[in-house]
């Protein structure tokens, strides 16, 4: 079949290129894209070079900033005593929003994983490292995610910081609140068990 | 919540504004677009202007195009006795994929939709009719959707044409190939049945 339009294909083809995003999905939302108003396209183009353009990792806990340093960084209500380490900035954004957690974060970016070719220096545990010369820092809470290279990049990291004195936990795994005991699957349903609390 | 990063949260709700992309889709695309090279973002950003700033309706057949004529109405391979109506351009290109059909499209942008406010004024009936004046023309081939606003279309658009002498047919209806007979609705069916053929 012959290139019909040019920039209709391109436009397409970029659609096709996101995650998750089909053929018949990437010219749906081009043609979405085509019919807006030229004002809102204009804004959807220059939202993404402005993201890419302003958006960096900040100076002080990697996460993803417009500014130098984030604004939990520079938050001074933020207890600076407890860091909470994740993988990504999306689980920043998912501990945000339970808003039960006042302190600081850092961002791994990433999770040790060496069939991915995903060592050490692929992911900001120097960093990491660095920012515990600071003796206010008390606890560091290991929130990367339940699966196995989460696990050990949590292991790891653990084993680097208990020589230096400072208190390491792990979220706690258990069943998800809501959930059905029945569809639980069995080693979380272990850990549940084996993390049982008194009540 | 505040807002954490602005030109992030300004990517995510743009993407949150196609349609099928919900809040969790949007965060995924928009950090995938974050992760792009630098490069790939402003190509991505250039197509939707380009698009928009592009592409326009053919002058003859009112499809999508980004010359003053559409590389179908340009060819002089094709066959310009028939003109194949369709609601979209998306159906002009699903049409083009089975290789069967070698004439002229008009596009409609819509079908008439009384409840929703489409009318004739809203679709390129106009434009057709202006079409036709052409003596060269011998058929037209109603595409419409086979719903009940493209049915209802296809009905008034013949009885406009049939007065001028051209032939007016329509798709035919039956049981789509591949399918299983069993799962195929009534309505279908009982079409697939009136318009049996001989074998």
């Amino acid at each position: 079949m012959p290139r019909r339009v040019a920039p209709l294909e391109e436009l397409i083809e970029q659609f096709e290129r996101l995650p998750g995003i089909g053929r018949k999905s990437a010219q749906k939302l081009a043609f979405y894209v085509l019919e807006m108003p030229d004002e809102q396209a204009k804004k959807f183009a220059e939202s993404i070079m402005l993201a890419h353009e302003k958006i960096h990792r900040c100076k002080v806990c990697c996460d993803l900033t417009d500014a130098e340093i984030c604004s939990v960084c520079s938050d001074i209500k933020r207890d600076k005593s407890v860091i909470c380490v994740v993988e990504g900035s999306k689980d920043v954004m998912a501990i945000e929003r339970t808003h039960e957690y006042n302190g600081l974060y850092h961002v791994l970016h990433g999770a040790i994983s060496p069939m991915n070719g995903i060592g050490l220096d692929e992911i900001t545990v120097k960093e990491l490292i660095t920012r515990l010369s600071d003796p206010e820092i008390k606890e560091i809470i290991m929130a990367t995610n339940p699966t196995v290279e989460g696990e050990a990049t949590a292991m790891y990291i653990s084993r680097l910081i208990k020589p230096m004195g400072i208190k390491v936990s792990r979220l706690a795994y258990g069943v998800p609140v809501g959930a059905d005991l029945e569809y639980a699957d069995e080693v979380t349903l272990s850990r549940a068990i084996e993390g049982r609390q008194e009540i």
